[in-house]
């Protein structure tokens, strides 16, 4: 059982500077046909930041999607021609000010491939150096130094409800 | 700090039978304005379904926007009008044919709320009971069961890479 659907047409039906949109006429084996919508996205990168006193360096921001202000571990979109290490020692710096001495791959992942291509690298960032903030985009978003326990807490609690955050904790657990 | 952004306009800009796609026009404190752009999702419900061996029922089918084809935990868009309970309920008798006798909600969270509204439910299905497959849409997915030893090793290999399934099977790990 491979690609069962057959592709006869596509468009793209959107075009943004996040992520665009293609709908895809698919032919299923029987002769059917059928839309498929799909979401094009150049992938995500997120790190765990372990400070050498066990301490989490997460980020506090408003997210219009899940309407609330939410606490998170740092991560970005992938940058055209970037790696995901180059994304998140980037991401790091704005988001957090740390220049991370150490990347450790932990897990990569599709958070809603139902309907997006987006996967999500999560790393473990560890020999974080202070350095300077370098907001990009990040203006309205401030780094929070937090105990691992108390992240595991507002996850179990259902306060902290980010895909990346949950998996990379996880993966932080597991080691 | 709170919903740091005013709205000050929204569109659809695109309408689906799956999701739409809303532009915002937001106001920073500073005066400054962006376009953010939402897809706006109804949600979805996921289930780990556990037989009284400690198999795991999952489904297999060809996902297009990971280009692959996957192991998963069965799962569904809610439907208008729609409980999580019966959205699973449903879902579980269309893609697995059984029927849940106990439903116990293991976690809630956002897969991507940079981007996408969508929050998915998952819970642990027990008591199932077989009864008559009524695949819906699901012509071209078929259920497999898996100890779940072998579910947490094709996670560990990164051969699962699904949010929703990395997510279930943590949360069953830790009852």
């Amino acid at each position: 059982m491979n690609d069962l659907y057959k592709t006869k047409q596509s468009r793209e039906i959107y075009r943004g500077p996040f992520f665009s949109l293609r709908e895809y006429l698919v032919e299923y084996p029987d002769g059917g046909e059928k839309k498929r919508i799909i979401l094009e996205h150049p992938g995500a990168v997120a790190a765990v930041p372990l400070l050498p006193d066990g301490k989490i360096v997460m980020v506090r921001q408003f997210r219009k999607a899940a309407g609330r202000v939410t606490l998170e571990i740092p991560a970005g979109k992938i940058d055209s021609g970037e790696s995901p290490e180059d994304c998140i020692r980037r991401e790091l710096i704005e988001e957090t000010g740390y220049r991370p001495g150490r990347l450790r791959h932990l897990r990569s992942y599709y958070p809603s491939f139902g309907i997006s291509t987006e996967i999500i690298h999560v790393f473990l960032a560890e020999n974080l150096q202070p350095t300077r903030r370098t907001p990009a985009d990040e203006s309205y978003l401030e780094p929070v130094i937090l105990p691992l326990e108390e992240v595991k807490r507002l996850i179990t609690a259902g306060k902290i409800m980010d895909s990346k955050t949950i998996i990379g904790i996880q993966e932080l657990e597991r080691m």
